[in-house]
């Protein structure tokens, strides 16, 4: 089984991206916690990805890439609004954090991602690190459709 | 766009299959009319499966075959129970139907489909062949999980 440890932070206003970003476009065929369906245009590729449920910091996760027209197409039989949002990749140290900027009704929110090799794996905190979010379920980007962060209580 | 144009019918008892089966076990990550999921194991291969909601007898179709391995683990996120059955296929002039029996609870219910090149073909109805359900949704599969065969009232 293909599993994924991530842990996810919020992004302090300091951050600058350093280099360009890639577009993203996504939209959950299932957005139930147990099995997560999700698809994704990312540039010129497209992706269908299958998730678990989270047990701590982890879950199951199985990715395929699809023909770009497929993706567009079933885009359109998500749940509606889909995500769009702009990824920056940070080298730091031997790690890639995932900078992902949001547009739409998720405008205003900036998450950084880090994949890492274990639960328990040390990793340095960049100074544009904020709060910890990895366990908070209104930043899963299934929930980021239902209830947008433009919608959030301030 | 992948379209799928299907009709399905129920079998008379006089059926008897003309060839070897082969076992597929499917489950779903949705089940939501509008975009089901689907993970088959058939025979060797493991495949997902993407449907959009039907028009009339037609609607959206995406297959991709996946690995085996993934396809097992896949079930186990999918909803429970999943689906086990046989499909026998039976040459008719130009087509092939597709004969499926049920097995566990679903065990009694047995089906034969034809997809066709354009909602209007015609095409020869084998003697064997019993009442049209395609516009029947107790019969989608992704509906014999929920509510199995065996439990309708006769």
């Amino acid at each position: 089984m293909a599993k994924e440890i991530e842990r996810k932070f919020l992004v302090k206003d300091s951050w600058q991206p350093q280099s360009a970003g890639i577009k993203i476009a996504q939209g959950y065929l299932s957005t139930v916690p147990e099995r997560t369906v999700r698809v994704r245009i990312k540039g010129d590729k497209g992706y269908l990805t299958i998730k678990g449920k989270n047990v701590g910091v982890s879950r199951a996760e199985y990715e395929y890439e699809i023909p770009r027209q497929d993706a567009e197409e079933m885009l359109q039989l998500a749940e509606q609004p889909i995500l769009v949002k702009t990824r920056y990749l940070e080298q730091q140290g031997e790690f890639t954090w995932e900078v992902d900027v949001f547009a739409g009704e998720n405008q205003g929110l900036v998450v950084a991602e880090i994949e890492l090799p274990a639960e328990d794996a040390e990793f340095s905190r960049p100074a544009w690190l904020g709060q910890e979010v990895s366990g908070d379920v209104r930043y899963y980007n299934a929930n980021l459709i239902k209830c947008p962060f433009s919608l959030w209580k301030k």
